[in-house]
């Protein structure tokens, strides 16, 4: 299991990559059989292959994450973060919680955040 | 499913009667056969008796919910927050995600923290 400063720095480094529209970099972040739910109660993405075509469409959008607070652990390989999505047309308010293997690879990702979350400029 | 608003209003209910130090209006909040992980990694409490019991316990302390930013929804019957358990010896950096049934009764609680996200005073 990945340490507590592990997990966080992993999605600091998420953080880091989206933001610098980097996605080859946040899709290496990821185990190869990692599930994606963004947002929560949509169908699951599964698998690198799914992932990748994801970050692939919304990373260009060229949308800042910006942290709320600091991220939080847990007492076993999960941690969650608080941010905001900024971009041109608004933004949106999200938690993340993922989930990591014993190599410190993301193994699953849920994006906490409803249709009232966004707000368009 | 209860709305966006609904789930929403239950957390900040929570996070009222918290503060208050009323602990019969959090249990209230619970459905009958909902289990609460706090820590995430801890063994869940499962059942009314069993989270009665944990709130008896950490709500005399007098500890204060801050909130640090919106509550979060999701595109299902989740909701997650970021805040702050202040009390007189110290703070915890903590997100809560919650599940609800129909009748807007919390079914979980999972409590995301980690042994370096408390500060001692």
């Amino acid at each position: 299991m990945p340490t507590q400063s592990e997990m966080k720095a992993i999605m600091q480094q998420y953080l880091d990559a989206f933001n610098a529209q980097d996605a080859d970099a946040v899709i290496a972040l990821y185990a190869d059989n990692a599930t994606v739910e963004d947002p929560v109660g949509s169908e699951p993405l599964q698998g690198k292959e799914a992932i990748d075509a994801f970050y692939q469409q919304v990373i260009p959008y060229g949308s800042k994450l910006k942290l709320v607070a600091p991220i939080r652990g847990s007492h076993s390989n999960s941690a969650a973060m608080a941010f905001v999505v900024e971009s041109a047309v608004g933004s949106i308010n999200v938690i993340d919680v993922m989930t990591f293997d014993e190599s410190g690879k993301i193994t699953s990702m849920r994006a906490y955040w409803g249709p009232e979350d966004s707000n368009s400029l």
